[in-house]
């Protein structure tokens, strides 16, 4: 098969049934490439009028609008909900990743006996929490060795619980630097197995692959809001904790706002019933609004279609890495197969840093990460096959000219 | 001395040095008397344009804004610092304040024993994530019996600790019911003196008392940015670490931000040096800019000025609750020395909540606390002294015409 040419993947967009979507962002700059929208994604038109509605509100209805502020983290919750396979009730919108995991890894551990087991190559604030709580529990923390570009198989799993007291798993649903998909539901099921429940983190995957949390019988979810989402840097999170599991927890972090009865101030906490007793300080109401806004085009766009669309636009940029960047000495960081593989895709080279600085020159804006990795995200919502090519042209003449050993081959801080 | 008029009212207004402040806020009924702004303040001009300008920056500068937004929580934190006399690098703005009073109180009882005490009358969240930590930790709860409007005094302090190990206090500065300030110096000395540490929560004081954690000897603090420093609903709160605590302590809740050289994700978490190993996931962008704009129209309005001017708009109110509201049942809910009291005054009576929900049917807006308090808070960054009148002179034909007695005598979740 010959390399498509450009007008090729012309062609791919013309008959793209989402291409309509990407005018409802803000994409000020047709000549950059966007291909970081797995870390975070562009602003949603709607998410200007909406942020400036709520300001609106905020300076007229002042106090009195928390009538009807206090009811988004469940709102956003119940809409997430539908995006993530759940039901009404299991999901709410607050806090970041970060604390919520902390909630309901912290819960669980606080009720169950045995090990906390995540992959060694787990997003690092995940390790992290999971190391503090082990610590402060007295648990075994164990890390998983998974292959680190296929991820996190079922087998690896099993193994890793074979005679082990394992109280709870936590795995990201798609790695953040390989792209591999998990099998959620096997995975699930192996974890459930060996007594173990399991949080999956959604970050990388919500918005991008679709999900199904009931079906699979996920007992806790957590995942941002900045990525797929779109709902701009620092959002809040979410967390999903399905309803038979609910009353038997309570989060460390008792705070009014998962006070039954709250406005009550009562003497002693009680947890409320249901999904709010995960509930801690009061909430962002400004985030919340932009949550909300975001979740509603990926709603609206229907997770199957963007699936369907991700999946081509990474085969296309697996098709130009394997004819112009392997022979420059790339290697590709993601798995090949589609079915286990999440919305962006690695590709490795010894000088990723210096390579991503200069795709930056270039006009193309991707993701470094240590210590190999050029990480490329299409985002399906306002991602053009053009993009790709663009990218992926600019990427190949930019190695083939060596322009990139003119960089600082010393990483900053922030990429 | 008789009542004042309207006339002497509206006199103390055209000689107030900070009545300018006023239109730097969105104000759109004028006929409506906002005496909440101690639970929501008012949104300021300057937030409305730099909430815009953030957006905007986020739809064009994408992921690679976070090269300055990364420094958001710490550059917030210092002008935070610079209002309530603590050091740069003392101060982060981040997470809620149930969140930050977590991984302060977490921190400080993971590595020393002894009780935690806090007043019985303590706000709500902060009993509850006390008693929470308390739990988890097997700590005793100590709760001090202090006066409900006088609050607690340093003797109180000292009585409750008098041959107890006290691992850690946690008391409000201004208290939300009542209004009480309570003496931060004295009461600080107490604590260290009976070998505990002391965390103050500033959620009602920072922005209407001058609050100077450096010069008092304060260990930590946290507090609020949504009351008097107008940074919107449910804006990101704040904390403080003294400079020489902060190395021996660890957040509970270990995240990605806290860790030292966060990019390199290495594998052992390792907490950052100095106040950045409080944070935790990843900061909120859009909050932290509006915090910041409602924080510098205190600095410029200057703590010893508001101050002046709020114990001004409260003495008044007193004066009107003295003659008007007395003979009608009502009694004063808050201290009458003016030095040890915050930036609002409750006054009390049986049928407060409604009392509360008659006053918003006649355009002011107050706040209920159960059983029995009317709350009432001017800020003085944008109240004026005729606000005062005209709030007690339609609180007193309400009551006296008894039309509040038409209102549902059943309180509504939220008011």
């Amino acid at each position: 098969m010959s390399t498509p040419s450009r007008a090729d993947f012309a062609a791919f967009d013309a008959a793209d049934g989402l291409a309509g979507f990407r005018d409802r962002f803000v994409v000020d700059d047709e000549n950059r490439i966007y291909a970081d929208g797995n870390s975070l994604g562009r602003l949603p038109r709607a998410t200007v009028e909406q942020l400036s509605a709520v300001t609106t509100e905020w300076g007229e209805r002042l106090v009195t609008g928390w009538a009807d502020w206090i009811e988004l983290p469940g709102r956003v919750g119940d809409r997430l909900a539908a995006l993530l396979g759940a039901q009404s009730g299991e999901v709410l919108a607050a806090d970041s990743t970060t604390v919520n995991l902390y909630k309901l890894a912290g819960a669980t551990v606080s009720v169950r006996a045995g090990a906390v087991l995540t992959d060694a190559s787990e997003f690092p604030t995940d390790r992290y929490v999971l190391a503090g709580l082990a610590e402060q529990h007295d648990r075994e923390l164990l890390l998983l060795e998974s292959d680190p570009i296929e991820g996190v198989r079922p087998e690896d799993l099993a193994q890793a619980c074979d005679g082990r007291d394992v109280a709870l798993v936590c795995l990201s649903h798609v790695s953040y630097r390989s792209g591999a998909l998990a099998d959620m539901r096997a995975i699930t099921e192996v974890a459930h197995n060996a007594g173990a429940l399991v949080i999956w983190d959604l970050s990388h995957s919500a918005g991008a692959v679709p999900v199904r949390l009931g079906a699979c019988g996920v007992d806790f979810a957590v995942g941002c809001s900045y990525k797929y989402l779109n709902a701009g840097p620092g959002s809040p999170a979410y967390l999903f904790v399905r309803r038979d599991l609910q009353e038997g927890l309570r989060s460390p972090i008792q705070g009014w706002f998962g006070q039954r009865d709250q406005f009550a101030m009562g003497t002693a906490y009680e947890p409320a019933p249901g999904i709010e007793r995960f509930l801690a300080g009061t909430p962002p109401v400004l985030g919340l609004v932009a949550v909300a806004a975001g979740v509603e085009l990926v709603l609206e766009a229907g997770d199957e279609a963007l699936r369907e669309k991700s999946v081509a636009l990474n085969q296309a940029a697996i098709t130009l890495h394997d004819a112009w960047l392997a022979p420059l000495g790339f290697e590709l960081g993601s798995p090949r197969d589609p079915d286990r593989r999440g919305g962006h895709v690695s590709v490795r080279h010894l000088e990723a840093w210096r390579v991503c600085r200069g795709l930056i020159e270039r006009d193309v804006v991707p993701d470094f990460r240590a210590p190999d990795s050029v990480r490329l995200g299409f985002p399906p919502l306002y991602s053009r096959f053009v993009d790709v090519w663009d990218a992926f042209d600019r990427l190949r003449a930019l190695v083939e000219s060596e322009d990139h050993l003119d960089v600082d081959p010393t990483p900053a801080r922030v990429t």
